[in-house]
């Protein structure tokens, strides 16, 4: 069997028809969800980009592998997904994102280079690479923020758009009278991008995932990684007006949530995202593109659909949808990720499992609390490997897949490091102070800040949207006290143990006697002569007296 | 600057003279104490050979670096003191005992074999090699314990022992009536071990480390590393009858501990090694041994320091002495080591620095709460090295040995996986459940145990035997949770943001506009012209209207 996982950046949960969303139709997102699974309390590990992605690669939580925000390299040495896949005889490819950023010191000190086939797996994450294109070419005065070559550049170029930098001129702009008017400016959201519709980012990642199946060696992964509906908030036509301010729905946020808010949370209240997305204009222009972004996304989900169904591969392969964050959108006064209310952390996960095995369970939704790590030892378990569950850290789905779960996860939990972010200077914090979790038993969402803050607390079932903060009072101490023992013991997890499994500690267990390790032995009598008799008529050859 | 970094195996932190030890007669120990600063609250971060050793060569927790018993490898590419030293331009070697497991699968995984120079680091810890002996050469029905090449049997074979394992049989063996008597067997530890005393183990090391510095390139740090006075418990004359019965202090044990023990606590006391040492005929023969062992590791650090004084090393040379753990020697009604009674977890360490900047403190103890990972980020800093703390856990010692300490550790914290030992199967234990946690601020001392057992606490100020279990009843449950509270905080410790450092950190912020990155602008005015003109005037060239 093979496995397409097919990750979209910064795609809400609730921004699907078959999650309810009252405006925006997403047929094929929803014919998958009638085939599959659609996991209803899926949670992301980090909500930013990389460290969420490096959760989702490694099938272990940030504070685990480290990479905890966007830039940070993973270590070298890191065991990836891919890693796990080849060793049960799975390719495991690349397509699209990663913000992967290489671990270059660590290679050096190891002698490890791009050049080899090892020093590349290490450097892009342990994936061998179809397309490698982090979707973020922006270019100032200091260059580039994105260094490496730009195939979708290069594919734009080929295609005739011949300014220096077409994502940015085209892809990712409109035109005003004959001028760029950049997709970076929300004032611009509603302009159709300045490029043709196929020529966009995510029909051209469409047309090279399929151009990878149709030469690909079996049992393959897939990682098709879409850069949308991430910002620069602009979509080709027709998709820039599908969408209007008629369907923008109001923001959910509450007049109480600025009174005596939580410090951190107050200083990502007060920052330029949260400003932007407070403007009406902005949310009545920015939210219609977002849409639209989606709309394509699904349209395209749709040719890819259609293409597996003509060519046989919807029988043989897990197709998995998913999401490494969400987006505010002006939700609890908050724009951009960062935090832990659901918009943010919560992520569509839609998955099919072709295997007659799954049949009980298509169509349905599971209300089960589980992990973006859970899809790394699931893939493992496909692939028909062993899961080695002392490196990877989340749980296989197949059990959910296929109805047979019996246990289900007590608790997800969440972490944001922000110590590279304005926020952390505005608090004044120590960069390792910088840093918060969340912790979410299925009703209370508890959320622990280092530095010396209050936590924040809610309960889901009271107050689905999460407005009252229950850790401003102390009505709530005793599930505050039971959450932070949930924290306390997910922070003792056993996450560096990596050398060595459950069975090479059963297989070590009293190995040591036969192999001449006798301590604390009063006379040799405690044990079989078989292993003392080593120490006894070897002597008389080479006797020698102890000088005194 | 050099570094002498020298490891006693089991030493205990009260047998030595200058700490007070009544018949045991320490000249050497106290001569370097009279001269450095002897550490009265250093503590190992974890009680057993290889995780504590693990942690003094990385600076790094047990649940850092993930080597959290013998024999389980060091994950490749882990940061060892050696890289660290070698970064800030000293060459880091090995004369003796590391205990290090390689990484083989992982090794194997990044290409590297120990016939490089790099692997070959990575296969021993960071260290270069001028002599490695793990120091148990036993050999049982299932061959060696150790596989690795015996330099220490090659010498004695070289000295005319002919046996097949002079180790055993000589080294770590009396001889009664002709044949072998061997040293395993605590009946034979007051005879003279079967061999010259200058070829037993500690003056063949003192001898190579002699060898190691004449030759040695300058800077260096020389970790020696003794396997003594670690068992078999066995000594050559003069050492083995210099104590006898009457130098044997009782036991530090008290009924009171068997009424009611804590499940795990009763299980160790309940295994081979307590009942052994619970025999006073046991400790009558072993003690004295073990006496002897330290006494001939006293008469041959007596013998290096001489060296080192006629060679003028003393002037230019940073002396450490400490050990990996200690030895229950029957207190707590327990034998080895294992759990956090001070016997087992609290080590010697005295430290001499030559500058004259340590001047101040020589000749004087220092009661702060230390840690064995402090040794590494110490090294860096008197190598000049700046100190990666986003990797090294410890604090460095300079400002203790120079009286500039201002601020000291609130709490020290050490770790014990029990998982691969019969008694994690006695205790019907999963191997993840048989671990445990110290933490001690200096008066209390709080154990946790996983798998759901209820905690230990000591109070050391009103208790310093530590025979009383505070935690049996209530009136102690601020002190528990004050301390649950403090391995919360240690637990979420950042430790494996091991490719990013702080300064990292504070040069990344506020890049990424200058690079292009400009989201959440409502039309550009809030930022300066330079950083969005890029999309300005490129596009009558190559404009492409979007098709409708």
């Amino acid at each position: 069997m093979n496995i397409l996982f097919v990750m979209y950046d910064q795609l809400r949960f609730d921004y699907l028809s078959c999650a309810g969303h009252p405006h925006l139709k997403t047929p094929h997102f929803d014919r998958l969800a009638a085939r599959g699974v659609r996991f209803t309390n899926a949670y992301v590990q980090s909500p930013i980009c990389g460290a969420s992605r490096m959760c989702y690669y490694t099938g272990r939580y940030a504070s685990s592998h480290g990479a905890q925000w966007n830039g940070f390299p993973l270590r070298v040495g890191e065991v990836t997904m891919g890693d796990h896949l080849r060793e049960a005889g799975m390719d495991c490819w690349l397509i699209g994102k990663t913000h992967m950023k290489v671990d270059a010191k660590g290679m050096a000190r190891l002698g490890l280079t791009e050049e080899s086939v090892i020093g590349a797996r290490q450097a892009e994450c342990g994936f061998d690479v179809w397309v490698r294109d982090d979707g973020l070419w922006g270019e100032g005065p200091d260059g580039f923020y994105d260094e490496k070559r730009s195939p979708y550049n290069e594919y734009l170029k080929s295609r005739g758009y011949s300014a220096s930098n077409p994502w940015a001129s085209h892809a990712n702009a409109g035109v005003v009278d004959g001028e760029i008017a950049s997709g970076w400016m929300f004032q611009n959201a509603d302009l159709p991008a300045n490029i043709r519709e196929e020529d966009s980012e995510t029909p051209w990642l469409t047309s090279e995932t399929i151009r990878f199946i149709e030469q690909a060696k079996e049992p393959w992964c897939a990682h098709v990684s879409y850069i949308k509906p991430h910002w620069p908030y602009i979509v080709p036509a027709p998709y820039h007006d599908m969408y209007g301010p008629q369907h923008v729905a109001p923001p959910t946020r509450d007049a109480g949530e600025r009174e005596d808010p939580h410090p951190v949370y107050a200083a990502y209240m007060g920052n330029k995202i949260a400003q932007a997305f407070d403007d009406p204009e902005v949310r009545a222009k920015v939210i219609p593109a977002y849409m639209g972004l989606i709309k394509q996304c699904d349209d395209q989900l749709g040719r890819l659909l259609d293409y597996l169904e003509s060519s046989g591969r919807m029988d043989d392969t897990m197709i998995v949808l998913t999401s490494d964050h969400g987006d505010y959108l002006g939700d609890h006064w908050l724009g951009e990720k960062d935090m832990f209310h659901d918009p943010s952390v919560k992520v569509p996960m839609i998955v099919f499992d072709p295997r007659v095995e799954a049949d009980a369970t298509r169509g349905t939704t599971c209300d089960a609390l589980v992990e973006a790590i859970d899809l790394a030892p699931t893939f493992v378990e496909v692939a028909g490997g062993k899961i080695a569950d002392h490196i990877l850290e989340g749980r296989s789905l197949i059990p959910h897949l296929h109805g047979t779960a019996e246990e289900t996860r007590e608790f997800v939990v969440s972490e944001y490091d922000y110590s590279a972010t304005p926020i952390c200077e505005k608090l004044g914090l120590a960069t390792r102070d910088a840093r918060m979790f969340m912790v979410f038993d299925g009703r209370f969402k508890l959320i622990h800040f280092e530095g010396g803050f209050r936590p924040i607390l809610f309960d889901l079932k009271t107050d689905p949207e999460e407005f009252r903060d229950l850790a401003k009072g102390s009505a709530h101490a005793a599930e505050i006290d039971h959450l932070y023992g949930l924290l306390g013991q997910w922070s003792r997890r056993m996450s560096q143990r990596v050398t060595r499994s459950d069975d090479d500690i059963h297989e070590m267990r009293g190995k040591s006697g036969r192999k001449g390790i006798l301590p604390f032995l009063k006379d040799g009598s405690e044990v079989p002569a078989e292993l003392t008799e080593k120490y006894r008529g070897q002597v008389q050859g080479d006797y020698t007296k102890p000088e005194k």
